[in-house]
C-alpha cells in the first residue's frame, strides 16, 4: 500500500544547507474530508527561493517552520475529490510542498490542460520562473532595441529566458554563467550574443570586453562577485531589476572591509540608476494571464527554448537543492516524484 | 571704474574643500562682441552638487578646469546687450558662475518677470531645488496619502520643499536636520509631523520611534549614518529617489569593514525596494513649466515656505561654500554679488 513520502525541515541551515537539516519520514497517505481533495504529486519544482524560508531572518515570506514540510510548487494529479470544483484524473499546479501526496481544499490550485507536455513546463517557463524572467525584465527593465543586457545565472530557469526575451527586443545580450558547458548552451543554443564564465576569472575585464557600449539592463539574480563586475559598467539611466542573490543565501558574516556600501548609492546617483527589487506574484499576479499567452505563443513558435535538470525521485530532493545553491544544475531544476 | 571679481577653481580638494583650493583675481568687465551680452551678477546660488565639479573623478557632469571660473547659476541684469532678443535691465537667470560679470550668447538664459520678489526665488523654490524637490517627490517618490516620507536635510533647499509637498500630499512627514534650531523651524514653519536631530545622537532609536509604521518614502540627500538609520525602517515597496550624498561628497577613503555593500540589494530584493538617481534638467527639463505652475501657485498661496541664506558679497562665497557642506546654512544659500 502506497505512504506519503514527506521531507521535513529538520533544523536551519548555518551557511550551506547540509542533507542533516532535512528530515525524511514515511506517513499514511491522508484522506479527505468533505470540500477536501487528495493530489498526488507528479513534479515538485526547486527554486532558490526555498533557501529564504529554510531561515528564519527577516524576508518577504514566512519561514518554514521546524518539522514541518518544505513548501514549494507541484504539479499534481487528483487522485480523489470531494470537492465539487475537481474530479479524479484532473491535473493541477499546486503548492503541495515536499512529499507525495498532499490534501488542499482547492485553494490557489490551477487546473492544467492535460495536452500540456511535459506539464513540468508548468513549473518552469510557463510558471513562476517564466513570469519573472517576462515582468522583470520587460516592467522593470524596460529594454530598448540596440541596448545592452547582461544577464546572471544565464542558464538557469529566469536567466535563460530573460535573455531570450530581450533578444527578442531586439538588444546586444550577454550572460554569465557557470562553466564552459553552459556558456556554450547560453550562446549556441539560446542565441545569447555572449556568455562570460564567471568560474574562469577576470570577471571584470572579460565582462567589461563584452559591453563595449556598457550595460543598459543588468538583471540581478546573483549579487556577489558579479555584481562587483556589473557595477562599474552600468550606463547612465540604467534599470536593474533585482529578482534574486544566489550568491549571498548562504552567507553568515559579511566579508571584510573596507566598507563599500555607501559606492552603491552613490552609483545611482551619479549614473541616474533605478534598481528595484520584485517578488513576482506580489508584484505582477494580475498579469498572470497576459504572461502565459505571450509566453505560450513564443514557446509554440519556438522563439524561446527552455531546458529542464530532472531529477527523479522525491528522496533526492535535498541533495539536488544544495546543489543548486552551488550552480550544480543545468536548467530548471524538476525533480518526479511520480509518473 | 568696476572690475570683475572672478573666483577660480585653484586646486582640487582632497576631501573637505579650503579657502585654498579657491583663487580670487580681478580682471577688467568684459565688453560684449556682436551678438553678445553683458550680464551683472546679483545673485549666485551654492549648491552641494557644485563639490562634485570641484573633483575629477567621474561624476555626471564634467569637472571645472583648474584656473577657471567655479560654474552656477545666476541672476543677472543685462547691463548691455549687442544681442537682438535681449535688452538692458533685463533680469534673466543665467549660469554665469563665480564671477561679478559674465558675457553670455544668450544660450540657456531664461528671462524672469521683472515683479519676481526676490528674483533669488529664481535659484530656489522656483528654481532648480524646488524642481528637484517636486518631481524626485511626486514623480519617483510617488507618495500616497497616509504613507510615511521622511527627508534627509529637511530644512534645506530642496528636503524643506519635499517635506511641504509630502504633507499637501496628506503623508506623515519625518524630517532629519542637524541641530534644534532646524528642527524646529521644520516643525513649527514647515509644518512636518517632526524631526529628528541627527548631531544629538542614537539616530536609529529616535528615527524609528517617530516613524511607527516604517518608511514609505526616504528622500535621499544626505547618505551615511543617516542612510543607516533609515534602510532598516523602509517598507515593503518602499521608493528611495537618490537626490545628493551630501555626506559623502569630501570622502577621500572608504570606512573600514565588514563590507555591507551586499547588504543594500538584499534590502531592495526581499523587501521589494526601489531606489533611483536623478539629474533634474537631465531626467525631467521639458517638465519645468508644469513645475513652475504648480509651485508658483502653492507659493501664492502660502501652501509652501521658504527660507533663504543670505551671504552678502561674492568674496565670502568660498567660506560659505565650505559651510554648507558642514551643514552650517540654514535655509537656500544664495549670494548676494550686486545691488
Amino acid at each position: 500500500m502506497a505512504s506519503n513520502l514527506k521531507i521535513l525541515l529538520h533544523s536551519r541551515p548555518a551557511g550551506a544547507p547540509t542533507a542533516g537539516n532535512f528530515q525524511l519520514e514515511f506517513a499514511p497517505v491522508p484522506v479527505p474530508a468533505p470540500g477536501q481533495l487528495l493530489l498526488r504529486t507528479l513534479y515538485l519544482s526547486l527554486d532558490p527561493y526555498m533557501r529564504g524560508r529554510m531561515s528564519d531572518a527577516p524576508s518577504y515570506a514566512a519561514p518554514v517552520a521546524l518539522g514541518e514540510v518544505m513548501g514549494g510548487g507541484t504539479i499534481a494529479r487528483v487522485e480523489a475529490s470531494l470537492h465539487p470544483g475537481f474530479g479524479e484524473g484532473d491535473l493541477v499546479l499546486a503548492y503541495g510542498g515536499w512529499q507525495s501526496y498532499a490534501l488542499s481544499d482547492g485553494a490557489g490550485l490551477t487546473k492544467l490542460d492535460p495536452a500540456l507536455d511535459p506539464p513540468s513546463l508548468a513549473l518552469g517557463i510557463l510558471g513562476m520562473p517564466g513570469f519573472t524572467a517576462y515582468m522583470g525584465l520587460l516592467e522593470i527593465g524596460q529594454p530598448k532595441a540596440g541596448e545592452t543586457v547582461v544577464v546572471a545565472a544565464a542558464s538557469g530557469a529566469v536567466g535563460s529566458v530573460v535573455g531570450q526575451i530581450a533578444k527578442l527586443k531586439g538588444c546586444r545580450v550577454v550572460g554569465i554563467a557557470g562553466g564552459p558547458r553552459k556558456c556554450g548552451y547560453v550562446v549556441e543554443e539560446l542565441g545569447f550574443d555572449a556568455c562570460i564564465d564567471h568560474r574562469a576569472g577576470d570577471l571584470p575585464q572579460r565582462l567589461a570586453r563584452a559591453c563595449p557600449d556598457g550595460i543598459d539592463v543588468y538583471f540581478e539574480n546573483v549579487g556577489g562577485a558579479v555584481f562587483d563586475a556589473v557595477l562599474p559598467l552600468l550606463n547612465v539611466q540604467a534599470r536593474v531589476p533585482v529578482c534574486g542573490l544566489i550568491a549571498h543565501y548562504n552567507d553568515t558574516t559579511l566579508p571584510p572591509g573596507p566598507d563599500r556600501l555607501g559606492l552603491l548609492p552613490r552609483a545611482i546617483l551619479t549614473r541616474r540608476i533605478k534598481m528595484q527589487g520584485f517578488i513576482i506574484f506580489d508584484d505582477f499576479g494580475p498579469r498572470f494571464g497576459e504572461f502565459q499567452q505571450a509566453m505560450g505563443d513564443w514557446v509554440r513558435a519556438g522563439k524561446i527554448k527552455y531546458r529542464e535538470d530532472l531529477v527523479e525521485g522525491l528522496e533526492n530532493a535535498p541533495a539536488a537543492f544544495i546543489g543548486l545553491l552551488q550552480g550544480a544544475n543545468f536548467g530548471k531544476l524538476v525533480v518526479r516524484v511520480s509518473h
